[in-house]
């Protein structure tokens, strides 16, 4: 067996790829949230000067990677590598961004699972010698995604309470070989899982099993603790998909309520800002890693994290054409020394 | 520097990734050009028994994947990773047939570049001892890529002379460490390239200067000949994109002329079969790769192969908010041993 795998699904990364530095970009609502404190830069006008909300997210990732890349006196030159990608159709924000970066590209699309699947990929690449330095992010913006997803915004269209808000946010890691800073120790990559759910507006309910199937697999593989982390966080499952994830996971003996939150709920006052049940999108879990739980690792309030982004890998024509929505959730275990 | 990297840009292969089998579906079209032997399976009808193309497209990638598989004599279940994607927003096709193989899921987005990038991050997982087997597949369909990118095909539309002609097809490899069989030797990974082209029928041009990019760093990292290959093959850059790659390549120092050719060319007979420039779409170097040059490979008629799938990383959003084309390809080199 490859002498890095633990178990069926999961990877023990031997090298120690550090995430030497973080940044985030959120949107006026995301910023008055109660991670408000958290973000590295809250913007006035979600447009931020562009002509287009699409141009507008593809410079909020691209904002946030020169930022991750400042934070740790590095320059882009002697970036590597730059993985990326988004809801938008063929991935526009992230490779416009990569574009004006100039680091070496690889689009990578896992829907709201796109931080973790690019932190998986980057800790392999860089703990297998590949890289000495690879940025990786993501983003998402309410105004792209609700005309792509579901309505134009002019129509003032009403949701339905399962329905998610997605974030208007940008996030992104720096991870480089063996430095000073928190080590991403293990990777657990998520299968595709579709239990039939084809309501575009309870995403929660959809991306649960695939998150369940990931968390579930990890603590298989490793024999690992439940309680040995300080927080166990998926990507933008809400308050339903948590709910579900959280008696799903006990019913199979992994007890994770102790520790367990959604970036979903975090990041928005479910009650005050008017968000049914919580915030979605590849910006999610990307702006709450890259602010909040980044932040606190620093501190070592957090020393051991678990991240599951969770994606659903649906599109406007498979709704159309009346498919269910599969789903898929990657973990990334990330500790202070 | 990270002990697998040659140069600035390209990284080299220390554990003999192998690519076991190959496997190759195409459409009718595809079915009547010049390489229609070395294709697997040739379909009759490009709806594959499905009720939409979409779903066609999803299950040619999947019997791809499920052909290499049994090609190489080795289960599903054994296949640690399955990376794929394709043209079809969120890449749907990959994802649905991600779903039905349960095989832990890397989405990835390359656009028409999405062979060799998947066969990049296929060639450094394996190598990085992450994984056992690793399958890697992208496909396209003529009409599923026409109706999203460009109009209706019960308009009829008529195509500029520059214009390319989307594959119907799908192409997968399996790769495994140190097995018999042609080894992935380097890759070198592209930056996203954007020289100012808007006019989605002359990618060839677009394409051409993210090709050169790539090509040239991999000369220029490796000191490598380009008379030692048997065969540079871009992925689709047509008739147009191949002449500039050519002579641009020539005027920096890096004459590839006696042994370079381009997928878009071999697929199809160029004068028969109405395809202007020639063939595109992830499914042209895909098939042609997993179809003619592996098996030339096997047969020791090429020993030395160099694949540089090129992708236009353009949308339809960006194309009416009126941006150009940014562009990008990825190098993989294969030898026998």
């Amino acid at each position: 067996m490859a002498n890095k795998r633990v178990g069926k699904r999961t990877v023990r990364l031997q090298n120690n790829p550090t995430i030497i530095s973080a940044a985030s970009v959120v949107g006026p609502k995301e910023g008055q949230g109660p991670l408000k404190d958290y973000f590295n830069l809250v913007l006035q006008d979600d447009l931020y000067g562009e002509k287009s909300w699409e141009l507008a997210e593809s410079k909020m990732v691209q904002t946030a990677m020169q930022m991750a890349v400042k934070k740790a006196d590095k320059k882009l030159e002697d970036v590597n590598y730059l993985l990326g990608g988004d809801l938008i159709n063929q991935i526009l924000p992230a490779s416009f961004a990569a574009r004006e970066l100039g680091v070496p590209f690889f689009g990578i699309y896992g829907a709201c699972s796109t931080m973790a699947e690019g932190m998986c990929l980057s800790a392999m690449l860089i703990d297998g010698g590949f890289a000495d330095l690879i940025l990786s992010g993501t983003s998402s913006h309410y105004c792209t995604a609700e005309r792509q997803f579901r309505f134009p915004l002019e129509l003032g269209n009403q949701k339905p309470m399962t329905a998610q808000w997605t974030v208007t946010g940008a996030g992104s890691v720096l991870i480089a070989p063996n430095e000073k800073g928190p080590k991403v120790r293990y990777v657990t990559v998520g299968k595709v899982i579709d239990k039939g759910i084809d309501d575009g507006n309870n995403m929660g309910a959809a991306m649960a099993p695939a998150a369940i199937d990931t968390i579930y697999s990890y603590f298989n593989d490793t024999k690992d603790d439940p309680n040995s982390f300080d927080i166990i966080a998926t990507g933008d499952l809400g308050l339903l998909g948590k709910q579900i994830t959280e008696d799903l996971l006990k019913e199979k003996g992994i007890d994770i309520s102790n520790v367990y939150t959604d970036c979903g709920i975090e990041i928005f006052d479910l009650e005050e800002q008017d968000v049914h049940c919580g915030g979605s999108g590849c910006g999610c879990s990307a702006t709450v890693f890259a602010g909040y739980i980044y932040q606190k690792l620093l501190n070592k309030e957090f020393n051991k994290v678990m991240l599951v982004s969770t994606g659903a890998l649906l599109s406007p024509t498979s709704t159309l054409q009346k498919q269910t929505i599969p789903c898929v959730a990657h973990a990334v275990v990330i500790e202070n020394d």
